[in-house]
């Protein structure tokens, strides 16, 4: 990926920023990110699907290959799981060098209540077939990437694949699925970077040896060289982001508050174990721990945690926030940088005049 | 508005890039724009807002002032009306100088099919005075601009205000509006650019001389240089874009066709009179009919255009739409340039690679 070291962004960058929103952070608000507020990455276009001559293909390693309408799917087991999605990439514009691709600030993040059929049933039913080591999804978005035309790939391992929450859903916070989030079909891998729930989902292939598509080997690793071949990036890091608090300048979204008590709040979530905590900080010195709230059920949603700030006079301040996991995993003041911009979950600063 | 001569796009920039999102451009092809692609331009927050406490205000040069829940409203007559909207701001990123605001690149549109009940018939109920010139319409969200602490507020001239088609819209595509568009209600004035339909309505004013708020009279006007008092923005001109053909590379998005016969297709508008006519180009010289398709009920709402085309052998090419209304109207190969980078129509290039 090529690098800037300056603070200016390209026409190219922009154009993506256009297309694939983020979530403008005062929806940290609401438990359930509404529709048109979530975080889209779209690596091509947005296909236009005729959900009657759609078609679901199971094959590869697999004892009874499927062909299924979105009425096969709808007929068997349903779930449904609250999950809070990140884009891979969230945090990458705030890099230096930047890492030239979606431009990402803060807000690639939202949470969805998504309703499908296990994955695994499904494989259950097809019969994995012995020397079965991957499951390959291939979305019906194409495009071309690093020079190489192709459609939308990704592979999980086999124990992966199989985690019970792992869903392929045709519902989003019950209805059908917006075009822009995949419909008819889509994966949906709690707990996982966004680039791991393939939408459009045309295809599932097992594998017998590790799938070496573009987005495996050439994308979503950590790596700190071109020439490295890095490690895959999978589980989402701790991160909390706060609702910005009073009012914004237009341009600028600078923040202005009134002096006097005021409630901040945000999410928190981490893809690898639940939210044990939230410190805020007014000062970059002193960390208060904030009130967490489960507002969302389930194990994969973000949390609500909210801390009254009562700023001792009017001036400047610098406000903070920043999670921990129940694994120990704690959100860093400044991440490790990466060359993909990825996992970039730095501990946010939001300025604020006190007036 | 400040001005920059670089191709190179600040922080500030983005930052309201990564909010206020675009169609991407291949929703084209959706005659009602699919929730959460439509476009978004937001001042200051979305602001959160609880429907049980919520009331409209009707006051000022009325012989009866009004408050309304929206069961109030609800039970006022009904009326929905299919809208393409446009933002003023649509074009502006692409202007050398560059007016230093939303970055807009072609994106800024969606159509919708709004519901509610009309304006006139409320602004009847409640009996205009002798001497009422203007109506000024307050929304929920606040912010700073232009250094200016403000609630967004505009105004329209009587009448405008008493147009048959204005609503006052609790009801997007069927469903009640998503916080974005202005949950509760909002104001829809179709034919206008979307500054005008105030979104978060909490009040409406009827008063005894023009309004000199921020948003009518320092932003929104067309004015080359910053002492001119400038005309206001208010009807949409003709705009038509296209769906771009073949399939994108990621990041330049660069367009790849298949040699051999493809079918172009977009959508056409203008807020002043119903579209004539698109053209379509290849070649930047000659210019041929599209076929046009009135593919969504209503005056107010885009049309459907198609165009065969056939390229005679791989290379480069340069495709180009261009759209004309009814009452004369042509979309300008370069559209005026001003300030605030308003009603930049300029015909859209496609570049892409048949191969």
């Amino acid at each position: 990926m090529p690098l800037s070291d300056t603070g200016e962004i390209s026409l190219e960058e922009l154009q993506l920023a256009a297309r694939n929103h983020g979530m403008p952070l005062e929806a940290l608000r609401w438990p359930v990110t509404p529709p048109g507020l979530h975080y889209l990455l779209i690596h091509y276009d947005v296909p236009l699907v005729d959900p009657a001559s759609w078609r679901l293909e199971v094959g590869g390693l697999v004892e009874q290959p499927l062909s299924l309408t979105l009425d096969d799917l709808r007929s068997r087991p349903a779930a449904e799981h609250a999950v809070t999605m990140e884009c891979a990439g969230n945090g990458r514009a705030r890099l230096t060098p930047r890492p030239i691709s979606q431009p990402w600030l803060h807000e690639a993040v939202g949470t969805a209540v998504w309703g499908g059929t296990p994955l695994v049933g499904l494989l259950e039913e097809a019969g994995l077939e012995p020397g079965a080591v991957e499951v390959v999804f291939t979305g019906l978005d194409r495009g071309i990437e690093g020079g190489e035309e192709q459609a939308y790939q990704r592979s999980l391992g086999l124990h992966d694949a199989l985690m019970p929450e792992v869903l392929l859903a045709w519902q989003m916070n019950g209805a059908p699925l917006l075009p822009q989030h995949g419909f008819p079909l889509r994966l949906v891998v709690p707990g996982w970077y966004g680039m791991t729930s393939v939408k459009w989902l045309a295809s599932i292939e097992v594998v017998h040896q590790p799938f070496r598509g573009y987005q495996m080997t050439a994308a979503y690793r950590y790596r700190d060289q071109e020439d490295d071949e890095g490690e895959p990036v999978s589980r989402i890091q701790p991160r909390s982001l706060m609702a910005p608090p009073g009012i914004p300048d237009f341009f600028t979204r600078a923040r202005t508050v009134q002096l006097g008590p005021v409630e901040l709040e945000g999410r928190a979530w981490s893809g690898c174990a639940p939210v044990a905590g939230v410190e805020v900080s007014a000062d970059g010195e002193t960390w208060h721990e904030a009130r967490l709230e489960r507002d969302v059920e389930g194990r994969w949603a973000w949390c609500r945690w909210t801390f009254r700030w009562d700023p001792p006079a009017p001036g400047e301040y610098v406000l903070a926030c920043r999670a921990r996991d129940e694994a120990g995993n704690v959100q860093p003041d400044d991440a490790p940088w990466n060359l993909g911009g990825y996992a970039s979950n730095s501990v946010q600063r939001v300025p604020v005049t006190v007036a």
